[in-house]
Protein backbone atom coordinates (compact mmCIF):
# COMPACT_ATOMS: atom_id res chain seq x y z
CA UNK A 1 0.00 0.00 0.00
CA UNK A 2 1.54 3.27 -0.71
CA UNK A 3 0.88 7.19 0.65
CA UNK A 4 -2.55 8.10 -1.12
CA UNK A 5 -1.82 10.12 -3.81
CA UNK A 6 -4.11 12.88 -2.74
CA UNK A 7 -5.16 16.15 -5.24
CA UNK A 8 -4.28 19.97 -4.32
CA UNK A 9 -6.25 20.59 -0.73
CA UNK A 10 -9.08 21.02 0.18
CA UNK A 11 -10.19 17.57 0.62
CA UNK A 12 -12.19 15.39 3.32
CA UNK A 13 -9.82 12.72 5.47
CA UNK A 14 -12.40 10.24 7.53
CA UNK A 15 -9.53 8.93 10.56
CA UNK A 16 -11.19 5.36 11.56
CA UNK A 17 -8.46 4.46 14.84
CA UNK A 18 -9.48 1.04 16.05
CA UNK A 19 -8.74 -1.94 18.72
CA UNK A 20 -9.92 -5.01 17.54
CA UNK A 21 -11.02 -7.98 19.33
CA UNK A 22 -9.26 -11.86 19.76
CA UNK A 23 -9.81 -13.27 16.67
CA UNK A 24 -9.96 -12.90 12.70
CA UNK A 25 -13.62 -13.89 12.44
CA UNK A 26 -13.93 -13.05 9.24
CA UNK A 27 -12.31 -9.54 9.48
CA UNK A 28 -9.52 -9.62 7.18
CA UNK A 29 -11.28 -10.79 4.33
CA UNK A 30 -13.97 -7.90 5.19
CA UNK A 31 -11.56 -5.08 5.54
CA UNK A 32 -9.89 -5.95 2.36
CA UNK A 33 -13.10 -6.06 0.45
CA UNK A 34 -14.35 -3.30 2.20
CA UNK A 35 -10.87 -0.81 0.42
CA UNK A 36 -11.99 -2.31 -2.44
CA UNK A 37 -15.42 -1.51 -2.35
CA UNK A 38 -14.75 1.97 -1.06
CA UNK A 39 -12.25 2.44 -3.87
CA UNK A 40 -15.33 2.20 -6.47
CA UNK A 41 -17.59 5.16 -4.73
CA UNK A 42 -17.66 8.45 -5.81
CA UNK A 43 -15.50 11.01 -4.27
CA UNK A 44 -13.05 8.63 -3.12
CA UNK A 45 -9.58 9.61 -3.20
CA UNK A 46 -7.32 7.20 -1.78
CA UNK A 47 -6.32 5.11 1.27
CA UNK A 48 -4.09 4.52 4.19
CA UNK A 49 -4.02 2.06 7.18
CA UNK A 50 -1.39 0.45 9.10
CA UNK A 51 -2.22 -1.64 12.16
CA UNK A 52 -0.25 -2.41 15.65
CA UNK A 53 -1.89 -2.28 18.86
CA UNK A 54 -3.77 0.18 17.41
CA UNK A 55 -5.61 0.29 13.46
CA UNK A 56 -5.16 3.27 12.24
CA UNK A 57 -7.15 3.63 8.54
CA UNK A 58 -7.54 7.17 6.70
CA UNK A 59 -9.62 7.15 3.46
CA UNK A 60 -9.96 10.54 1.66
CA UNK A 61 -12.96 12.10 -0.07
CA UNK A 62 -13.48 14.90 -1.94
CA UNK A 63 -16.67 16.11 0.20
CA UNK A 64 -18.82 15.48 3.05
CA UNK A 65 -21.28 14.28 0.49
CA UNK A 66 -19.45 11.58 -0.81
CA UNK A 67 -18.56 10.35 2.81
CA UNK A 68 -21.91 10.26 3.67
CA UNK A 69 -22.75 8.05 1.06
CA UNK A 70 -20.13 5.97 1.41
CA UNK A 71 -21.31 5.57 5.11
CA UNK A 72 -24.80 4.57 3.93
CA UNK A 73 -23.81 1.89 1.35
CA UNK A 74 -25.36 -1.34 2.03
CA UNK A 75 -22.28 -3.90 2.08
CA UNK A 76 -20.87 -1.31 4.72
CA UNK A 77 -23.61 -0.71 6.66
CA UNK A 78 -23.52 -4.38 7.16
CA UNK A 79 -19.86 -4.83 7.71
CA UNK A 80 -20.32 -1.75 10.35
CA UNK A 81 -22.49 -3.72 11.96
CA UNK A 82 -20.50 -6.85 12.61
CA UNK A 83 -17.69 -4.29 13.07
CA UNK A 84 -19.52 -3.46 16.57
CA UNK A 85 -20.70 -7.07 17.28
CA UNK A 86 -17.69 -8.81 16.57
CA UNK A 87 -14.74 -7.66 15.27
CA UNK A 88 -13.86 -4.21 17.11
CA UNK A 89 -13.57 -3.56 21.14
CA UNK A 90 -13.63 -0.08 20.71
CA UNK A 91 -13.28 2.43 17.61
CA UNK A 92 -13.70 6.25 16.91
CA UNK A 93 -14.03 8.13 13.89
CA UNK A 94 -12.86 11.23 12.83
CA UNK A 95 -14.01 13.61 9.82
CA UNK A 96 -11.56 15.81 8.91
CA UNK A 97 -11.31 18.76 6.38
CA UNK A 98 -7.57 18.59 5.21
CA UNK A 99 -6.63 21.95 4.88
CA UNK A 100 -2.68 21.72 3.73
CA UNK A 101 -0.54 19.05 3.08
CA UNK A 102 3.13 18.84 2.17
CA UNK A 103 5.52 15.86 0.94
CA UNK A 104 8.67 14.16 0.84
CA UNK A 105 10.44 11.66 -1.16
CA UNK A 106 14.03 10.37 -2.06
CA UNK A 107 12.95 9.69 -5.50
CA UNK B 1 -1.00 3.04 23.65
CA UNK B 2 -5.13 3.86 23.62
CA UNK B 3 -7.63 5.81 21.27
CA UNK B 4 -6.46 9.17 21.82
CA UNK B 5 -9.11 10.75 24.13
CA UNK B 6 -9.75 14.03 22.08
CA UNK B 7 -11.76 16.46 23.72
CA UNK B 8 -15.41 17.74 21.37
CA UNK B 9 -14.98 18.79 17.90
CA UNK B 10 -13.78 20.90 16.17
CA UNK B 11 -9.97 20.41 17.16
CA UNK B 12 -6.83 19.78 14.43
CA UNK B 13 -5.06 16.62 13.50
CA UNK B 14 -1.70 16.14 11.85
CA UNK B 15 -2.21 13.02 9.56
CA UNK B 16 1.83 11.88 9.15
CA UNK B 17 2.14 9.01 6.53
CA UNK B 18 5.53 7.15 5.83
CA UNK B 19 7.76 4.86 4.68
CA UNK B 20 10.89 3.49 5.90
CA UNK B 21 14.60 3.20 4.71
CA UNK B 22 15.62 0.03 5.71
CA UNK B 23 17.10 -0.34 8.74
CA UNK B 24 16.52 1.10 12.44
CA UNK B 25 19.43 3.61 12.40
CA UNK B 26 18.41 4.93 15.70
CA UNK B 27 14.65 5.70 14.51
CA UNK B 28 13.12 3.51 17.10
CA UNK B 29 14.75 5.44 19.92
CA UNK B 30 13.72 8.81 18.51
CA UNK B 31 10.64 7.79 17.17
CA UNK B 32 9.61 7.08 21.25
CA UNK B 33 11.47 10.16 22.26
CA UNK B 34 9.47 12.21 19.90
CA UNK B 35 5.94 11.39 20.93
CA UNK B 36 6.94 11.74 24.37
CA UNK B 37 8.15 15.27 23.71
CA UNK B 38 4.96 16.20 21.51
CA UNK B 39 2.80 15.18 24.80
CA UNK B 40 4.40 17.70 26.46
CA UNK B 41 4.02 20.64 23.99
CA UNK B 42 1.19 23.43 24.94
CA UNK B 43 -2.28 22.46 22.75
CA UNK B 44 -1.08 18.61 22.44
CA UNK B 45 -4.25 16.56 22.71
CA UNK B 46 -3.55 13.08 22.02
CA UNK B 47 -1.79 10.85 19.59
CA UNK B 48 -1.94 7.39 17.62
CA UNK B 49 0.53 5.09 15.79
CA UNK B 50 0.89 2.38 13.85
CA UNK B 51 2.96 0.67 11.17
CA UNK B 52 2.71 -2.03 8.64
CA UNK B 53 3.99 -1.51 5.18
CA UNK B 54 2.84 2.43 5.93
CA UNK B 55 3.37 3.99 9.17
CA UNK B 56 0.23 6.08 9.98
CA UNK B 57 1.05 8.54 12.81
CA UNK B 58 -1.90 10.71 13.59
CA UNK B 59 -1.56 13.77 16.58
CA UNK B 60 -3.87 15.78 17.49
CA UNK B 61 -3.74 19.71 18.92
CA UNK B 62 -5.83 22.37 19.89
CA UNK B 63 -4.73 24.96 17.19
CA UNK B 64 -2.82 25.42 14.10
CA UNK B 65 -0.59 27.89 16.46
CA UNK B 66 -0.06 24.65 18.30
CA UNK B 67 1.03 22.43 15.63
CA UNK B 68 3.38 25.31 14.21
CA UNK B 69 4.70 25.72 17.39
CA UNK B 70 6.10 21.66 18.03
CA UNK B 71 7.20 22.07 13.73
CA UNK B 72 9.66 24.64 14.86
CA UNK B 73 10.60 23.04 18.60
CA UNK B 74 14.23 22.53 18.37
CA UNK B 75 14.83 18.55 18.96
CA UNK B 76 11.72 17.72 16.50
CA UNK B 77 13.38 19.74 14.13
CA UNK B 78 16.41 17.94 14.14
CA UNK B 79 14.54 14.92 14.29
CA UNK B 80 12.72 16.17 11.01
CA UNK B 81 16.07 16.76 9.32
CA UNK B 82 17.66 13.20 10.09
CA UNK B 83 14.17 11.77 9.47
CA UNK B 84 15.03 13.40 5.18
CA UNK B 85 18.57 12.11 5.58
CA UNK B 86 18.05 8.31 7.11
CA UNK B 87 14.76 7.00 7.93
CA UNK B 88 12.05 8.12 5.34
CA UNK B 89 12.03 6.76 1.77
CA UNK B 90 9.10 9.05 1.30
CA UNK B 91 6.57 10.66 4.00
CA UNK B 92 3.49 13.36 3.34
CA UNK B 93 2.13 15.31 6.24
CA UNK B 94 -1.29 16.53 6.29
CA UNK B 95 -3.32 19.36 8.58
CA UNK B 96 -6.69 18.80 9.04
CA UNK B 97 -9.72 20.38 10.89
CA UNK B 98 -11.65 17.43 12.74
CA UNK B 99 -15.22 18.49 12.20
CA UNK B 100 -16.89 15.64 13.42
CA UNK B 101 -16.23 12.53 15.23
CA UNK B 102 -18.49 9.89 17.13
CA UNK B 103 -17.13 6.38 19.20
CA UNK B 104 -17.82 3.03 19.74
CA UNK B 105 -17.15 0.85 22.82
CA UNK B 106 -18.03 -2.67 23.79
CA UNK B 107 -17.15 -1.64 27.91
Amino acid sequence: MPIANTPSTPYYAVIFTSIRTAGDNGYGKMADAMIEAAAKQPGFLGIESAREELGITVSYWDSLESIAAWKQDTAHLQAQQTGRDQWYASYKTRICLVERDYDFSKM
